[in-house]
Order: C-alpha cells, then sequence, then structure tokens
C-alpha cells in the first residue's frame, strides 16, 4: 500500500484525506492488521457476573479495587440466549454452562444441557478449538473442575446431554441425571465426552476427570490409558507439572482430582451462608466468616501454575510459529456461589484474575495475543445492606427485616461487614440467573468487543481474529 | 492551526506525523473539540444495574432486544461507593440514592442518606447543577418521584438526611424516619429540601411533591406560594405541560402529584410477586401476571412528555445560547423493585430507555450535547430459572425446589416465561444492592466513560465537559 501513497515527491492533504489514505499512515496501519492473533488465550469465569465481580473485588481490595482484567481497554456487555428443545426457538431465559459455553465455543443458541449440538435438531457444530486446530494452531484447555465438565467440554466435544461425561454416564448417571444413548458409537454418535477428548488431539489437556478418564470406553479400552499409549504425558501433582518441559509436539495431560478440584479457599471450619434466626429482640445473623487457605487443596497446582504451564507448553519455541488457542476455566466461582460458600467463590475469582495476569505478561512480548476475559451466565449472591436498610434508617422499626434465604457475612480487610445474601433456592443449591454477562479484550480483534453484543459473537470475534494469519 | 499546517506548498509525510499534526486534520480535531459540551442531559434509571436491564431488555424486545441507550459509544462499569457516617471512612457495602445521588452530582463518596453533605463532618459540597448555574448555564430536574426525593434533591439541596423533604419533616417524619433539626434556618442550616428547591433558581423542575411543597417554611410562606410569586409558572396535568411556551426566562414547574407519580404500567389488578407454596405435588409457583398500563396513571403527563419539555424549555430559542445541565430520573423503577412489582419496574424502565430516545434526537441536531444514562445503585430483582434447574434437569427430584422470596411469572410477547426472584427480604420491600452499575454515554466528554470508573468520577467528567466553552 505504502508505494502507492507518494504522488511525484509532494503531499497534498485533501487528496490525501478524501481517499481515506490516512488509514495508510504506520499507527493507524497496525491498528488494522491488528485484527489477526497468532493466539488466543480466552478465560471463562463460570458464574461470574458484574455483581459477583464486585463483590470479589470488594472483598479483595476494598471499594476502590480492580481485578486484572478491569483497565482492558474493550469492554461489553453479552446477551445470554437459550432456547427451548422442544422447538429450538423458544426462549428459555435462564442458561447453564454448556448452552451459554457452546454459544461461546460454537458461536449457536441452543438448550440448557446441550454440548456443541443444536437445540432440537442435535447437530454437532464446530468449536473454536476445532478451527483453530484446523489452521495449525497448537490447543489448551485448562479448567479447575473436570476437563469432561460443560465449559472445557464445549470445546472439545458433541453430545445431547452435559452429564454424558464418562461412558458409564450414557445411560443416565446415578444422581439420577439424563444420559444420551443416542449418542453412543454403537448408536452412530461420538461416545461420552470423556472419549471424545482422547481422539481430540488437544495439545495442552490440565484439570480434573480421573473419575471419568478412568473408565473403560466403548472399544474396551481405558480412556486414560488410550490417551498415554497415543502421546500423551501424564502428570498428577503440583510438582509433576513443573517438571515437566515442552518436547516437540507431545501432549501434556494434567488430572488433579477425580472431578472437580478443590477450591484454593473456605470458610473456617469449612463454613458456609446460614439462615439468619429469628428471636424476640429481632433476626439473628450468623457470626462472620474467616476466609483462609482451602486445608483440602492438597498438592494440586493453582489456576496460576496450570496457566503459566500451558501457556509456556503452547508458545514453546520450538513450535512458536504455530500460535495457540487456550481456553483457561475458572469453574468453582459458579460451582461455590451454588453451594452458598463465599470464601470459596472469591478465592477462585482471585485465581481467575491472577490467572489473566500470567496472560497478560506473555502478551507484552507476544503482542499479537487476543485475551478474552468473560462467563457463561449470571448467579444468585447478592451483596445486601447489613443490616437492612429499613432498619439502618429507622432502628425502632418494629418489623423483623432480613433475608428469606441464606446469608453471609464477611469481614474484609478495608473494614467493613459486607453481608451477602444466597435467595434464588429454598433448599440444596442456588440458582443460575439470566442477567447480561461482562467480557473484558485486549489484543489484535478486541475492538469488536464493544457496548452490548451477544454471547455468541465472541466466536465470530475469535473466528476472525484466527483467519488469514 | 489550520495556518500552521502548510509548508511550502508541499506536505512532508514523516513530518506530519513526527509533529503529532495528525490531530489536526478537519476529523480528529472535532474530537478534541468535542470535549466541551454546551449541553449535558444526565438520565438516573434508580436501582438498574446490568440485570434490571437484562430483565426490561428481555421482556420489551426480547432476548435479542436492545434498549436506546445499549449502543452508546461509551460504556463503562462504575463502583459505587459508601462510607459510615460514624467516622466517615469505614466503607459500607450497600448504599442508598442518596449516597450514590451525592456520589454523582457532587463527586464526593459520602453516607447513606446524605443530601449534598460530606459524611460525619456534614459539610456542604457544591453541586453540578450549582456548578452548570454559576457557568451562566439554564438548568432542569425531571423526576417520576417527588421532586424533593433524594436523587433530584442532591442536585438542588444540601441536608445531613434525605428525609426532610417538606419543613414539617424537620424533626422526623411520621414513618418513624430521621430529620434533621440542626439543618433549620434557626439553626444556621438551609432549611428543609423543599424550601433549599424554592430557593435553587432552577429553570425547569417537573414531577411529583405537592405534599412537600404545599408545606409552610420557616419564613411562614407556603413554600409554593414562594415560588409561583418569584416567577415559576405553575402546570399540574400532561395538558397544562403541552400548553406551556417558553416565554424569556420565565421557570417552569410541574407538579402532578403529591409525591411519587403513579407508574405507568401495572400488573392486571395490581398484581406483584407471591410467594411460592408448597403441596405435596410440589411447589406451586403464582399465576404469571399481565402487564398493562396503570388505570391509575390520570392525566399526568408521561417521562416521555416530561423530557421533551424540559429539552424544549431549556433550549428554546431565545437562550440557546446558554447551554443548560438536565437531570432527568426514572425514579420508580427502584420503587417498584422494592415493591416487588416486575411490570412497574419493566414500564419505568421502557419510561427511560423512551426518554433517552428524546435526549438522543435532541442530540443529532444539536452535536455538542453530553448525554449520561446512569443509575445509583444495584437492585434485588433476578431472572431465575422457572422450574429450577435441579428439577428441569432432573424431573423426577424428590426435593422440593424453589425460591424462598417471593416470585412473579411473566409470559413476554417473544414466547417462553421469565420468572422473577424477589430473595432479600422476607418482609414488605425488597432490599438495594452493592453492584457495580453501567454507565452509557454519547457526545462531547463520554470518551472518559471507559472500563472500570468510580461513580464520583461521572462528577468529574460532566464538570469538565462543562469548563472552558
Amino acid at each position: 500500500m505504502k508505494s502507492h501513497l507518494k504522488m511525484g515527491g509532494c503531499w497534498s492533504l485533501p487528496l490525501f484525506l478524501l481517499l481515506g489514505l490516512a488509514n495508510a499512515t504506520p499507527a493507524l496501519a497496525l491498528e488494522e492488521q491488528g485484527n489477526r492473533a497468532k493466539n488466543i488465550i480466552l478465560f471463562i469465569g463460570d458464574g461470574v457476573d458484574a455483581h459477583q465481580l464486585t463483590i470479589a473485588r470488594a472483598y479483595l481490595y476494598g471499594q476502590d479495587g480492580s481485578l486484572s482484567f478491569d483497565q482492558f481497554d474493550h469492554q461489553a456487555s453479552a446477551r445470554v440466549r437459550t432456547v427451548s428443545d422442544d422447538d429450538g426457538t423458544t426462549p428459555v431465559y435462564v442458561p447453564d454452562s454448556a448452552s451459554t459455553g457452546s454459544a461461546i465455543a460454537s458461536g449457536i443458541v441452543t438448550s440448557r444441557g446441550r454440548i456443541g449440538t443444536t437445540a432440537k435438531t442435535d447437530r454437532d457444530v464446530p468449536t473454536i478449538l476445532e478451527i483453530a486446530q484446523a489452521a495449525g494452531r497448537r490447543t489448551g484447555v485448562v479448567s479447575t473442575a473436570s476437563i469432561t465438565d460443560a465449559t472445557p467440554a464445549v470445546f472439545m466435544a458433541h453430545t445431547s446431554v452435559r452429564f454424558c461425561q464418562g461412558p458409564r454416564d450414557m445411560d443416565g448417571t446415578s444422581a439420577g441425571l439424563p444420559g444420551c444413548p443416542k449418542d453412543t458409537r454403537a448408536e452412530g454418535g461420538s461416545g461420552s465426552i470423556a472419549e471424545q477428548i482422547a481422539r481430540a488431539q488437544v495439545d495442552v489437556l490440565l484439570g480434573g476427570g480421573t473419575r471419568y478418564l478412568s473408565q473403560r470406553g466403548e472399544d474396551g479400552e481405558i480412556v486414560l490409558e488410550q490417551m498415554t499409549k497415543g502421546g500423551y504425558q501424564l502428570v498428577k501433582s503440583a510438582k509433576e507439572l513443573a517438571a515437566f518441559t515442552p518436547n516437540g509436539r507431545q501432549r501434556l495431560l494434567g488430572l488433579f482430582g477425580n472431578s472437580t478440584l478443590p477450591t484454593e479457599w473456605a470458610g473456617e471450619r469449612g463454613r458456609f451462608a446460614e439462615e439468619v434466626k429469628l428471636s424476640e429482640e429481632g433476626p439473628i445473623y450468623p457470626e462472620p466468616i474467616t476466609c483462609q487457605p482451602n486445608p483440602l487443596f492438597g498438592k494440586r497446582p493453582t489456576l496460576v501454575e496450570m496457566t503459566k504451564k500451558a501457556i509456556a507448553t503452547l508458545a514453546h519455541d520450538g513450535d512458536r510459529s504455530e500460535g495457540f488457542f487456550l481456553m483457561v476455566e475458572s469453574a468453582s466461582i459458579d460451582k461455590q456461589a451454588h453451594a452458598m460458600n463465599p470464601c470459596g467463590q472469591i478465592g477462585e475469582t482471585l485465581a481467575l484474575s491472577d490467572s489473566v495476569k500470567v496472560a497478560m505478561k506473555f502478551a507484552q512480548s507476544e503482542k499479537d495475543t487476543l485475551i478474552i476475559v468473560t462467563s457463561d451466565h449470571g448467579h444468585a449472591p447478592q451483596l445486601i445492606p447489613y443490616p437492612s436498610l429499613f432498619v439502618a434508617f429507622a432502628p425502632d422499626n418494629p418489623i423483623p427485616m432480613y433475608p428469606p434465604g441464606r446469608v453471609a457475612l464477611l469481614e474484609p480487610a478495608a473494614g467493613g461487614v459486607m453481608a451477602i445474601s444466597y435467595g434464588t433456592n429454598a433448599k440444596y443449591l442456588e440458582e443460575h440467573t439470566g442477567t447480561a454477562i461482562p467480557v473484558f479484550a485486549q489484543g489484535p480483534g478486541a475492538a469488536a468487543v464493544k457496548g452490548l453484543i451477544n454471547q455468541s459473537d465472541l466466536f465470530s470475534i475469535m473466528k476472525a481474529a484466527l483467519a488469514d494469519q
């Protein structure tokens, strides 16, 4: 382009502007080229919404605090869309991680529970990881859940039901959750999520899932053995992970637990939210919970350590020119919100924020790296007044005012008392919500993350960033 | 600037770039000049957060729907900060409209209940409306609440307690809420909010509040009579408002109700959320609510009509060159969230969206207009799964799963069923939440609305936009 710019050694400004050639100046040209990313690192904070970020930020860093991705140049709000599986079109207003993960990974609006398949018609839809692979990129999936859980699965597998994590789940799980008999290989399907992962040729797989990968697949072989025979090096602890050295195209499989990994933080004595008790003197809130390192965490790697090793492996010198797609999930932000465990949730949000820092540092030297930080769906926990606003303003109010669900009080280092209410389910597990979720992005292609978008647009944004390298 | 650009009739591109003169090209120069706004129109959707916007969007326009301000060029998330009045520093994690309104209007972090005064030390702090007035701009305040309520009050008055709306409230209200005896003029204060508004010389005042303005002030005069004698033309219905014609510097006072105005929408038979009933067959949710125009709305003007008249009056030809500051509040998004009335809340969010359209149309011809749409604090309503996710996935689950608070089902035109849960207060009124809130902006100075900001930054952004015209 540059060679066409000069006209007889003399520039005409109006013509220069009229032709739109201002875009050919060095600074602007860079921006345009910048839509193509060599590397994509996608972070999913499961169950994160504006409210959950506020809770973590305030507890960790005070009212003025910021998480690592809060100052990313490009931010958007994304509509979360799900439909009924009965007709494939009727809107469903609250999703699960399978339908929303499939929106991010494959750009579809599908029904709850589906892993990379269409609502009603059950067609497999290509995922961004598969597209990146086809374009010659290395690929990685990291999660604090089982790597067969919904969010990691949507990048590597296609099933009608998320619960078909291992071969034994194909007829339904012991918890009474549905299976997917039509997805068995005998019926012409692709088998369980674990079996599909074994064939997916993903270069780096780190998380939990020993329970599912230790099962015998339809072909009679233990899934995990199939993977180690096929070239995966298996590591099982932080120490083994640290010792792994990238070596050519050898694949890395880190399994650090049967299913979901323990959280990095927990409440003292494993405490979580409790009900407010009523007395003649008024409502009695549970005592504040102290957050501390989870004694059950063990010798596993942290999410930061997994993220570091995944990036180092995917980007190591020998393969550097290929580029990569990596998905990193902080899964237990969601799982601990379900479980009404604020310390667990906040610790996993910190792990997300710190893992994003690892990617940001990588992108400082590898500038053609697109980093996206997002969520799949909103969640139940709410930061409510303690005591009730109607008590704070009118202390003599004779009507007892208190949250009907469970509540946890926290005392952040910055002072004051945070009250977190769990008000969506009277029984054991809190519900997802249907709120729009936040998206943070930086790097080539990130400028499309702007205003109000659809969650499924993230697929198109990543796909466009991969193209035409 | 332009005259310095040409060097001997011939342009040197590298020099042109090196000197940073690219900024002097017509397109870019416009952008730079664009930080100064002749007019500022600030919309506050009281109680709006990402979740409340999702509920309104989905009900009104379906899962793909957008509100008028959703595609504004500049958007941010704003931290909401409040402190204890005891020491003026300990963080309080859930605010009210007074502390947050004071943050927007005066750039301060103060304690709940305060109207333009500092926590603990009780100093009056100048408001953006007062600064705009001092800079020669016309000013206006429009609200669907009483114009003496917290959000409008923070722009025009300074009291220690928001409940001192009228002279009779200075010793405390009949509802047991505190007064502010030290703010009486006898004690050297500025009197009730109503009395301060009467002296504030705001050019356009539209909303409710007859109850408070009809009281006799400390100087023995009825506040309202003082205002009409002092040059306000009083209108009391949509018809009278429509008939008002701007005339020089005559001030306009529209009072359309005693206090908060009725909402534009309501549930059929005034229905709102109800408790889920338990039966042997499982939880029984309340029947869906049908949203309809509120039969109690009467002959009042809508928020759109008030916004149109306010803009037309403030911008009318005779005074056009002055510019103006206008605040428009859709107050009952918050009040109907407290009251567990989803139809009321959604109708008022539609009113906000449509009123912003009026401003957007004005800004098409008056390009030096900064429009900011924001909120003061988050609120309780949540879009939850119906039925519970744990029933949807496991229909044979024997444990009854249902929300512990009240719930409302709605059937949007787009299909499906939305379930809205109110889970923060077991008794009469839902609570505010502490979530970060959204900000949408367009026009000169709007580029500072980006990423994660503080709510109090909105004051600085507006102040900067007013300066150096």
